[in-house]
């Protein structure tokens, strides 16, 4: 039995506290925030989980072999780094640090002293992605050629991170454990509306060396809510729309095939438009999943889905992004090691 | 009664032949294709129609006042210098050139000679585009503060032209019909999946030197048809989806305001959804009124809406948008006299 | 070549002309209409077609060979029969006509004349009902156990006839072209809120002696546009709606199962959601389609897929239905010979 | 403080224990079931609540002041009659009881006892139809003169009661709720496909004697979940699709005016469709309000929105409609008092 603490109940805490409540394996010791109001909150509804605003409290406790950071993003490198000094094996949600001088720092300890780092990217362990996963591994989709994902709605505006920190994450993610090549540069442009600078409206591209791109758009200040993916294959492309309650993963048989025409010195590109095929997916909730994911890395020494790997690579492609809107545009190259 | 020549009978002109036949003040004389086939078409049902292979035949005609080109691209300005030259009006479908200083020499041309130079941007003739115009300049929807444009479909590849300016030119046009303001510059990324290197699916952003942006994205590779235009006001946003048989333009009462949180020295930004409402369009045929503002222009001298002024600046855009692209994405400016 | 006469040129008429002028077989020589202005309208757009006022002159035409009736309802018995008796073959738009003695006495003419009688039921030559056929057909969908339609729009009052009889006989085609079963009864309900007493909102279910129904639910009061037609089989169910552009038929692998529960003698019946597949339907024009049926039954003797048999049937149908109506929902009996 | 024992934790259940522990006024003492399984859970959640196999616990207990049943429906009336003769108010969920007889010996044993009596129709709380209701009560939709109800998917059988027993309450209590007038009579028709004869397909048409109707559409056997109810006005109409969910009600400005043609002898109506509001709808949870609204009938003596009355008539009409179905749509009276 795996003893978590759970450090912060904000929005994602609870769902956090509840699949560690149910998962086989854990059991949550002690949820901290410094907001009393929020610990009485938990004290109701889990009357056998003791609460704090002193995370040392939890640090301390023999009983907690794990610590579970669910703060804002500004706190998640000083927190995990303390948690891992005090031998405990850390799981951060999304994005794991401010920048990747903090996270390569984070990998570093965690490596020294034999713990597990892991990141909360959910979308990994969601039945659509699962099978997206099956359906490109299976080469029915054949080669991809691009991935472009719109996550927009009217959002909460993060007060210390921007729209392409807060929501690229998923997608960027999804990407990363759909396809194992890893992009050479992106280039990015957005807007701030606000006077904090942060930018509510952003567009990233990443530039593969095959010359392969994949797109992400991200807004919080879409007056429609729109969670959709293409993904383009030479022989079937895949429509993955989160929004929709039972159709959520598409598969279209839309090949094209190339038809020269010598007489009139063009390239004509036919198409064709084929059948479609919606497959039923796996119901079960991924956080459970992801859950699961971590005491399993804990306790079997298993390497998570979603581990401290593509977490930081997805702070690198976010921190290019960055500097890449700051230069408008501008192509800025990334290093995975 | 405008007696009209019509050069190329491909996709779109039979469009244009039906629309310059029921007009009031027009008169198709000649319908202009190399294809012996596309005329065989054009004779069985417009009986009264001439049809030639030689566009002489049409410029030498004197009944001949206005000539459309309805062309690939690649001829719209040779086509266009001749016709000038020869004294007749033009209209040319967009994109109206494959430069700026081909686009420039006909402006030239035509100024010189004192007759019309228009391009058929069809979009500005439509019911949708007007209401948004209307909502916009009564003060409804505030400050603009970001226009995001996505024009995706599975869709039959120019040999000539890229999917910019195969599919951009409808939004750009709608972009500077809407808002008076022009960008300063531009950033694009895009790829190509076919040996001829015109790219298939393309981002592009255009920067305003107020701070704002414009975001475009198009695709011939996307299974699905998207074509929603999303404008965000300060009062208001508006979610313009041309897929939408009978709900295409929808306003949504979706203003947030910012509230300072002294304690936690954060900006937080609360969001509000209201109301949204769905206003009736006028139903009439855009290319009928593109048509009739064509025949105004040469008989009253008014200066039509699509005038050579917009084709003229959304090929600049392209072409900056091309140089961009082939820069993975570096910003690159734009002038406007 | 078939001659052909088209009386009534409304709201179909010129889709019929269109169609009977391309279709390999056919020539239409003459259109008749009473009102002089719909006659100029056909002189503009086909100046080779004869227009007349007068029934006669196609009637009294030996280039003449067939007889397409698209007027209101009221008018098509004597019509037709006049056609018959002057020894040409006889399409009728469905309804076919006001009762079923009316119809009764078409077919006895035609047959006593040997002459083709044929009702438009365009729907029996779309794409999307051949392929629905075709998957009934092949056993996939296992044993019929229902067929549920609702068409509904906000439409045009006919003057001269009801709801149902306006609508409904597109899906009880259909409905008889899937299944060959006939059912025994109907059973239907409907409301007028017009002074003239004609139901613009009606429902109407028909019964099998298997036990199985059907149901229909029509309107021309409903703000929004429904055409969907459910088909629930033993192993698969459809659904048609006519009303998505792309995506028109759909196939639910959803079985379900009956488990017993002996402990508690309670019979529980789970369900399955399994795989949906979209097929990717034939685009032909149905009109063509129908009119190549028409041709070829005249020149080559073939049956057409909606001939007298199905517009016979259909007008029982409805006369069955407004008695009902007229009683409330009681059961009414039908007889097909 | 009132204490509440919920009687019935299955799928409705934990809703009613969530609800009634967080509304201010109430206390869950009890939860009762014959499953020790399902008490097992409840112990685990909410460890502070006692759970019992016996209802006699729960009634002898002088805390409980109130029952609420959830149970399936075949035990309601017996259950009910058994709370109320030890004194206690009483919740049953919907429908009321198997037959008008048993729910009319629960109204007078509450009435001579003094006790609440209130059933849950859970639509009469949503922010939807409370803003359907006071627009029609503003009179912006003018007369109301059709409900077109459909609540159909792929569902669970029920054992003991057919689909429309199961789904029509809800459209039936709604109808109620917005218009004060009642029917007279019904006309249904249906079909079972299982062995157990309830049918899980079944249309109920309604009677004023306006001449005005309702018709209600519902089946366990779609494979698509429609929950859509169109009603019509004079003025406007109102589309309430609870599948959306950001926009579930629509207000369409659609009327139309009767034209008089009196060379032509007919009647033409012509339609007119006008602009589309979609309002924001309160978002807070039904069920809440619903537990609130019992809790304030047992203190201050309020009258639930749903109250006895419109659970006895909603009985009323299902027992009425099923006599109907057995005779193929025969019209059935109902009565009042």
């Amino acid at each position: 039995m795996t003893g978590i603490a759970i450090v912060g109940y904000g929005y994602w805490g609870p769902n956090l506290v509840r699949n560690f409540s149910t998962v086989p394996g854990s059991k949550v010791e002690w949820v901290v925030d410094l907001r009393t109001e929020r610990l009485e909150v938990i004290k109701k509804q889990y009357p056998t989980i003791r609460t704090t605003a002193n995370f040392d409290d939890a640090l301390n406790d023999p009983a907690v072999a794990a610590v579970v950071i669910a703060t804002p993003v500004q706190h998640h490198y000083h927190l995990a780094k303390k948690a891992l000094e005090h031998g405990k094996h850390v799981l951060i949600e999304k994005p794991m640090t401010q920048s990747s001088a903090e996270a390569e720092e984070l990998v570093e300890i965690s490596k020294k002293k034999g713990l597990v780092l892991m990141v909360d990217h959910t979308f990994l362990y969601t039945g659509a992605v699962r099978k997206i996963k099956d359906l490109i591994h299976s080469g029915e989709i054949g080669d991809i050629q691009y991935f472009d994902s719109t996550r927009i709605n009217l959002g909460l505006f993060q007060p210390d991170i921007n729209v392409l920190w807060d929501l690229a994450p998923h997608d960027i993610s999804i990407l990363f454990y759909l396809i194992s090549d890893r992009p050479v540069s992106v280039s990015a442009t957005g807007i701030s509306h606000t006077p904090n600078g942060l930018e509510n409206v952003a567009y990233l591209t990443v530039n593969y060396d095959t010359g392969h791109i994949a797109h992400f758009s991200c807004s919080w200040s879409s007056p429609v809510k729109i969670r959709k993916v293409l993904i383009g294959g030479t022989k079937k492309m895949i429509v993955f729309d989160d929004v929709e309650p039972s159709e959520k993963v598409k598969i279209y048989d839309t090949g094209y095939t190339v038809k020269s025409d010598e007489e009139k010195r063009k390239l004509l590109i036919d198409y064709r438009v084929g059948d479609i095929y919606v497959p039923k997916l796996e119901q079960r909730e991924a956080l459970a999943g992801m859950a699961s994911d971590f005491i399993s890395a804990i306790e079997k020494g298993t390497t998570p889905v979603s581990d401290w790997k593509v977490g930081l690579e997805v702070v690198k492609v976010l921190e290019a992004a960055q500097e890449s809107i700051k230069n408008k545009g501008k192509e800025v190259p990334i290093k995975f090691q």
